[in-house]
């Protein structure tokens, strides 16, 4: 179902991040090694790396070598693993298993999984500042990284969510969530790019309305595969969520109200980028993905 | 026994601190209640504040005011919070008090509290990212702050120190996992400090030789006074770290021996600061006043 060059450009891009990533975590001192091992295991794992394509992609897009990427690309990354590792702890979400592995804290203990995450969340900052851009540009970057990250990001997404686990969440409040909760990284993700790109701010409002809305999309399509795909395909089990009782657009919008949300937002999504020539190729073929995929 | 003047930089030190961390956590959005209320209960809360205080001493001592220093001494306290918050938790320490009160994840539950430290290690970040010194001056900041955070210093002496529990660790593994654990954090807010100021290589040299030589002698004192002082003045069980079973100053210098080591310490500390005039008195006195502490 994925298109064969946005498969070819998520796999540069892995690759590009596996290095980058591998050869920071290589500089570090190998006596705390059970702590190397469990941030080398929850991040050269083959993950999608959607958000350091998006970092490529979106450089890629002004016409910006993906050279001058490589220390953000794999700073999101890094944010992304260290709060996946957070959020599968037994006092979270208490996942056992994630991309069919035993996540962080089942293979290296709890304590080393809270180390692990809290070392990676602070290599991702490493990884801007001590990159070769301009310190204007890096302290850009790490302005839109630290936004993303903290209480009015990501972390505030992650509390509010764990708050709402048995209460009605209305269509609003869920949006907001999510928003927080994926949206804010997917969005930095996205502004990182255009910043070592030197966007303009034109520039930079479009492609923040694209990143919102394909964020929003993920999100939209993760709960629909939540209830029709089967378990084998997702690689977690199916109706988790709907089993935690957490609101998810399915129970909020029905099946169809949800799928056509996510249609408005590819729509919304290909509109953003309405001033940006082929070298937007990746993000639009991203656009499509999202909705279209099935697991 | 700690001197007046001592005591007013202090406090001078910690209104600043406190009014830049509640400032900077008052511009969360208000939806992530708890998160917001565990985070300013771990920072608003009476600490010390030695290493914001290490930050405003040592830019003073090179004739620069505290103003230029505010986000840079907030945010090594904001890492010192998290990295209390999360050493606390039951995985880790698994302590149910600290300065006499419910930990945080006592107070707020362990998913509020990891979230909460995970939140203050951004927001430390986020403090040096939005200041307004020069963009190089904030990266040098950030840079020194991300190698004493991370796998190259607190989070590796954590990991290291857990590791410890019921084994023998001789005296140079000893003072590496200090080194690390709590060294490297002292160690940034004294080079950040002088990084605000403009230092030179050769008085960033002796700081950094200074830095290392309190903050080796703040654990050693440590040590002792978990030995001899009683519980009502140290705010902790007396002996703590002897019952765990952890390798202690103490237990491989003996009581005479430790003492002998901090006194060398201190020596060394002084000696660092040979080319500084009167305006590091507050440094000179920190240096006194960690070794002759009582709790």
């Amino acid at each position: 179902m994925m298109p064969l060059s946005l498969k070819q450009f998520l796999q540069e891009c892995s690759a590009r991040v596996e290095a980058t990533l591998s050869g920071a975590l290589s500089q570090y001192p190998a006596e705390a090694q059970t702590l190397l091992e469990a941030m080398r295991y929850s991040t050269l794992n083959g993950g999608k790396r959607v958000r350091p394509m998006l970092v490529y992609a979106t450089a890629g897009a002004l016409g910006t070598p993906a050279s001058r990427c490589d220390g953000a690309a794999a700073a999101v990354e890094a944010i992304h693993a260290y709060s996946l590792i957070h959020d599968d702890l037994p006092s979270m979400d208490d996942d056992d298993l994630r991309r069919g592995q035993p996540t962080c804290h089942i293979r290296f203990g709890e304590a080393n999984a809270i180390l692990a995450g809290d070392a990676l969340q602070t290599l991702a900052f490493e990884l801007i500042v001590n990159g070769d851009l301009a310190a204007e540009t890096r302290v850009a970057m790490l302005s839109e990284l630290a936004r993303a990250g903290g209480a009015a990001g990501m972390v505030a997404g992650q509390a509010i969510d764990l708050a709402s686990v048995d209460r009605q969440l209305d269509l609003p409040s869920l949006e907001r969530m999510h928003r927080l909760k994926t949206g804010a990284l997917i969005r930095a993700s996205v502004r990182i790019g255009a910043l070592a790109a030197g966007a303009s701010d034109a520039q930079l409002e479009d492609l923040s309305r694209y990143a919102d809305a394909i964020g929003l999309a993920f999100q939209v399509q993760d709960d629909i595969l939540d209830v029709v795909a089967d378990t084998e395909t997702l690689g977690k089990a199916q109706g988790a969520d709907i089993a935690l009782n957490k609101p998810t657009y399915v129970s909020l919008l029905g099946l169809e109200g949800a799928r056509r949300k996510a249609t408005e937002l590819h729509s919304a999504a290909h509109a953003a980028l309405a001033h940006l020539d082929e070298r937007a190729a990746p993000l639009r073929d991203l656009a499509d993905y999202i909705v279209h995929r099935d697991h």
